[in-house]
């Protein structure tokens, strides 16, 4: 009878901390609730890099591995291939430069604007040893599987990302 | 009361150039085509390489970094792990002719010939600087993510590779 | 009429053989299983590593290497990045064991005990030349690709790990 259509859900789990993953996953994402799909993406293991705030980084070798995985923050975050001492991070980011196409900053912005929800691994956090604190205030909640496998069961599209 | 069942839709998001991860992307993409599903691959990012015409690629590191990122094409592509100075490629190569698998040029002339629809993503074509005639002529459009998110929309299987 | 909920369903291709996103497939997998999910989990490429028994591995590159390879199993996995000679599986090992979380065999044990499906590729064992017995006796079934495909169909919620 009725002529609405219920929204289509998008749920993505986010794993990767790899610049060019989590701009593909922001891309989908932003596309999605554009489109009108309800989104929620779930951020384990590396992906929650992504919901940092700003931070600085170490310059050492231990250091600097240690801040990528301590206190990386998504501009830190290199593509997964070609990152020859940043060299990659460099060209991709020029090419992404010089063609204008947003960057991750400005997407995760995007996604928060266009109500995609924001879900950080409750157990990721713990072992990674991120407090809350460090991360973005637009993160909807820190949950654990359960919550995720609920919203699963109820979306109809899902990636890993 | 028909007795026709309506056929299963699998949309994949193809992010990798990696030669393993293309390799499984085909076989699935292949293998649901040939079991009657309707078979969509976005190649998007680093996936895009499947999508292009056999090409040279220069000698040196840069060049060949830079050809893997510019020229590079399918035959290039090495396998995600254990690529060791190309020694990765060399073995996987050397396993799959033992074995008979079919080679990805093999998998992607098999997914064409079953129907299965290949898309390019515009915006990556536009950052990685890959012109429409270096692709191949097989692909059915180059498209945006609304397009992409369209036809995840009214898929029922869904993968990000 | 019936007040019973049909059981929904997930179907996983396990395609990564690295510790990390091995964690995550399983920490999805029995978490969904769980929920009350019936949970498919299909082992391809160098995923299959996760299905092998516990193995000695060799000490000399290539044969670390080829030990990777040919006789892997999950003990020897690394995580997907970080994996500076040893020191990123080290790490991750250590902050996992300081927060209690599950290792990758009890991951797996758990999994079989809440009835995870588990299907090994029969292609990939042929190309990795990983013979039935060297792997687990848990095993549901060694399957083709056609198999995955009809048990894709018939779920509700697909990752490609």
């Amino acid at each position: 009878m009725s002529g609405i259509k219920k929204k289509k859900k998008l749920a993505m789990v986010i794993f990767s901390g790899d610049l060019d993953r989590l701009m593909a996953a922001f891309i989908i994402a932003t596309g999605a609730a554009a489109s009108g799909m309800e989104v929620s993406m779930f951020f384990t293991f590396w992906g929650l890099r992504a919901l940092k705030k700003k931070a600085l980084t170490g310059r050492s070798f231990l250091g600097k591995m240690m801040g990528i995985m301590e206190r990386g923050d998504i501009s830190k975050a290199s593509p997964s291939k070609y990152s020859f001492g940043g060299l990659g991070r460099w060209m991709f980011g020029k090419m992404i430069r010089a063609k204008n196409v947003s960057t991750l900053y400005e997407l995760r912005k995007m996604a928060i604007d266009l109500g995609v929800k924001l879900y950080g691994c409750h157990m990721s956090m713990k072992v990674l040893e991120i407090p809350r604190e460090k991360m973005i205030d637009e993160i909807n909640a820190c949950v654990g599987v359960g919550f995720f496998i609920e919203k699963a069961q109820e979306s109809d599209v899902h990636f890993f990302i």
